[in-house]
């Protein structure tokens, strides 16, 4: 029995997110079709972790296991003939047994995607919030650099998600080890975030917290203070799905 | 009577191109509409050119005539409301009297995108033509210096169109300013073209000869033949659309 890893990229624009559900197609179903057509027998496809509907994957990983002769690049590429445009394997390779695409995970890199001038190019619509504001990057900057380390991220957890994102013991403890923001274009600005883990909506409701204080609604004490305070009341709205983009998830090997 | 200059960026996707036609939706049809229903009566929208079905434009320009106190930033905001979100008025402003979008352009400048790694990012999917073959830079790069120049491009034109596209008496002859090759990020590469105008196809039909000569098809020696030839038949297959983005439509005052 062999455990293969895939890494996936897809335009979660079509999709009701990672986790297969019966209110529209999913990046996993989609996933699981395709190994189970290849593979003969019904896969089960195990991911790092979930997207909600419409974010954005470029290295998002993924695990199952088979017994099968088939190399690596051939189960790559009969996955990619059989699955749609919008979801590609990037890589796949042989992994020890054990081996767990969310388990073994030591971190996530996130990245948040905004414009803040007047008309946002149609050609980046799907993978850009358009927030036409000017905002403070210094203020950004130092609410990232609050966020940094490890804290109680209760303020920035989605309500009513507590039983299911806090399967690990750690409440909502998490680990952030880096956070920075760049404008990558003119007007274009990249939130880019790696965390030994997230709380459901974490990233999202931190960028548009973030946002507010870049835009002036708050300030960085406020921020601060909603940090601590544990209280997913203060924060300010969730940002929407489509400026968001899972980047990497990091493994033993390459952190 | 003003004359009102627009400057529109659009994602061709969902489009049959430019013009307007019966059997499926334009951007000029798109265009009209808003701008008819902003100015209370039927308006036509005179563009620089047109774009095949599937191009994108990021910076195609367009002209109508309207009598109207509103400034142009009433009404390009209004336009935007009116417009699908694939397509945006990224400017809007008052011209002279007798300026035509199409007229009075001097250049226009068109970028070719395409993807030489194994797995295209479905990100970016709809902007770049997947070519998973490594291509020799050097060999597009002579052929992109051969084709600077004032030539007779008949062989790049597409068969059949000649009637409708040598509107100008000048034939099939056209001068390129500039032609480079850049590696963009790793593995997309950009192929930019700015001319006096051009043929039907003409860049498609440039750039798949050209990516034949980078993938070794074809040789540089060919290349400058089938120039010389002026015969459509020589040439190789017109590059696909959704690789082609119109980048930009230049008028005296920024040439």
């Amino acid at each position: 029995m062999r455990t293969i890893k895939l890494v996936i990229a897809y335009d979660g624009t079509g999709y009701c997110g990672w986790q297969r559900q019966t209110n529209g197609p999913s990046i996993q179903q989609e996933l699981e079709r395709a190994a189970s057509i290849i593979c003969n027998r019904q896969i089960t496809v195990h991911g790092a972790g979930r997207t909600d509907a419409g974010v954005h994957a470029v290295g998002m990983t993924a695990h199952f296991s088979i017994a099968t002769a088939l190399s690596c690049r051939v189960l790559q590429k009969g996955l990619n003939a059989l699955l749609p445009e919008d979801i590609r394997i990037t890589a796949a390779e042989d992994e020890a047994t054990g081996f767990h695409a969310r388990f073994s995970a030591l971190a996530k890199t996130y990245r948040y995607t905004f414009f803040t001038g007047p008309v946002l190019c149609p050609l980046r619509r799907l993978t850009t919030y358009h927030l036409p504001y000017p905002v403070s990057l210094e203020a950004i900057t130092a609410c990232l650099e609050i966020i940094c380390g490890t804290h109680d991220f209760s303020s920035f957890e989605t309500a009513g998600s507590r039983d299911k994102s806090r399967t690990s013991g750690r409440g909502a403890i998490r680990t952030i080890f880096r956070a920075t923001i760049e404008e990558a274009d003119p007007g274009f600005f990249q939130l880019l975030i790696t965390g030994d883990g997230f709380l459901r909506h974490m990233v999202r409701n931190l960028a548009g917290t973030l946002l507010e204080v870049g835009r002036g609604k708050r300030d960085v004490p406020e921020f601060s203070a909603i940090l601590q305070a544990r209280d997913r009341n203060l924060a300010g709205a969730t940002a929407p799905a489509h400026g968001l983009t899972l980047l990497k998830v990091h493994y033993r090997y390459d952190w």
